[in-house]
């Protein structure tokens, strides 16, 4: 990766329950870590506030001056203007409506500081030191409660017109599908994780039978995709379909997203993804069936590496790529 | 448009009928044509002599010289390796597989040549000079018997990690939509000029009524989308009802880009979209209901200016932004 002459950078994983902080090396590696309860930092002049103090922290413990740094780059859960540093407003964290973030911080840090989605720095960090290094151009996929996403187009954060693209979890996989606020047929609305949940239920309650049922001990509401991964790679017949369900979901949208922009590869994280090959299986089965032997033989799908650490260290390596 | 010193360029549209060359001015006007029929240069010397022989003529016409040209951009139905100038295969054209077409135009011409997939040169003709004028990033679509299109970003065609990216017409749109070689559920397989018109007659046969069968003289064989669109403009319920379902379809792919990749805008051509606002109004109708007001209210749907000249005139485009 491109690099000026500082060795170190701040991340900011800005998440609607905590604030986690690292400092990154230009290998990519931790050297110090913070974090703080965002619900304790409610005011922006008292996130500021953390923040910096996280920062001085994390500099006395590797025994770094302020200079060291290249700058913070911090991952937020909404829309931000990318190039103004600004924020739109923000999922789940009330109180950041129209927001000159990075304004703020270099103000209050005296540090050069980078405001983007959080999806897109986990798709920067994955490429400059995860599970897509030495890529150009790949899409990051992570699958949680919602189903975010980051495309990194030679090299850089590619952000569209008005600073937000890269929304895969909104891509259309049936025209007439589940209606969301985003739309019809989201691909969020299928393999989000209660999503996954209620289809699994819906079938156990018309009847079907599943090594799941006494992974919850018959409470079909403490049903999770993590006991349905365990019973999955149990073998259980009813399990190992949902994955495949989840998994041909996401090859409808992968696919699609392949005729378009034809990447290197999709790096694919989150808690459903940590479920490896019950997923990865499947999701090339299906992508095979999906796409011409053109398009299919020249396309990659590759776990992501950097777990919950992503967005941290894709801040900060967005902080070293721009000084 | 970048440009060095070079005020003209050629422009070929190479397509399985007819190939047709256009001269082309800096502010992107033809100021010459030839044309030929692509079974009469059948061998890939006989294409190359009578491409030479057509812009000898389009010279002479115009009282200039080949030291006028930046080059020539050559528009192809098929798989292109575009760095290399290099044709993987055509589709409708036998004969040209695997062949190295810039370098050996560059050899017999003189001139320096860029061989490009049509649509991409297209999409660059209307962003360049046509319905995208003065925008960055746009997305093209053509409407046809195929659905082709072509992604510029920033200025600059995108055309993915190898070489085929923009690729619209395979986006699906159903899950477990129509099948085909390239994947399930396609927009080709829904709004592709057949595709529509086996839609209509379907219905009509299964007791529908429309204006159109009287236009058609009772011979539904005969339905096309364009007798279609006259009888919606005609104000024929049943044909309305058909170009909407075709702008739904539409904008199912259309939403899914703009959460992707959020262009400025489309840009959409093709025999269908000439159908004017019996497509576009429904078209916005529809992605209003399929984004959320973040991405509709950013979103252009604008028609392609450039006709048939598109392809030419794009291949021109790139040939004067390319010295």
């Amino acid at each position: 990766m491109k690099s000026g002459g500082k060795k170190f950078a701040v991340g900011v994983d800005f998440g609607g329950t905590s604030v986690k902080l690292a400092l990154v090396n230009a290998q990519g590696k931790i050297v110090a870590r913070e974090k703080f309860v965002t619900a304790d930092a409610a005011s922006q002049v008292k996130w500021l506030d953390a923040v910096a103090v996280a920062i001085e922290k994390m500099l006395a413990a590797c025994k770094l001056k302020k200079s060291a740094l290249a700058g913070v780059g911090v991952g937020v859960p909404g829309f931000v203007d990318f190039k103004r540093g600004f924020i739109h407003d923000l999922t789940n964290v009330p109180g950041w409506t129209a927001v000159s973030l990075a304004a703020k911080m270099e103000k209050k840090l005296g540090l050069s500081a980078y405001v983007d989605n959080d999806a897109n720095l986990m798709a920067f960090g994955e490429i400059a030191f995860g599970g897509g290094k030495n890529l150009k151009t790949a899409v990051f996929l992570t699958l949680g409660t919602g189903v975010g996403g980051g495309i990194v187009l030679d090299g850089q954060v590619y952000r569209g017109a008005y600073s937000m693209a890269g929304e895969l979890g909104h891509i259309s996989i049936e025209r007439n599908g589940v209606a969301s606020p985003q739309g019809r047929g989201g691909l969020e609305q299928y393999i989000g994780n209660r999503r996954i949940v209620e289809y699994a239920v819906k079938l156990l309650k018309s009847g079907r039978t599943s090594k799941v049922e006494g992974l919850c001990g018959g409470d079909l509401d403490k049903i999770t995709p993590e006991l349905l991964a365990i019973a999955a790679h149990d073998g259980d017949a009813f399990a190992l379909e949902i994955y495949d369900y989840v998994a041909d979901c996401l090859a409808t949208a992968l696919a699609s997203v392949t005729y378009l922009l034809q990447p290197e590869a999709f790096i694919i994280g989150g808690g459903v993804a940590a479920s490896g090959k019950i997923l990865f299986a499947p999701l090339h089965k299906h992508l095979a069936e999906r796409l011409s032997p053109h398009f299919f033989t020249r396309i990659k799908v590759l776990p992501a590496k950097l777990g919950n650490d992503a967005g941290a260290v894709g801040g900060a390596a967005l902080a070293l790529a721009s000084q």
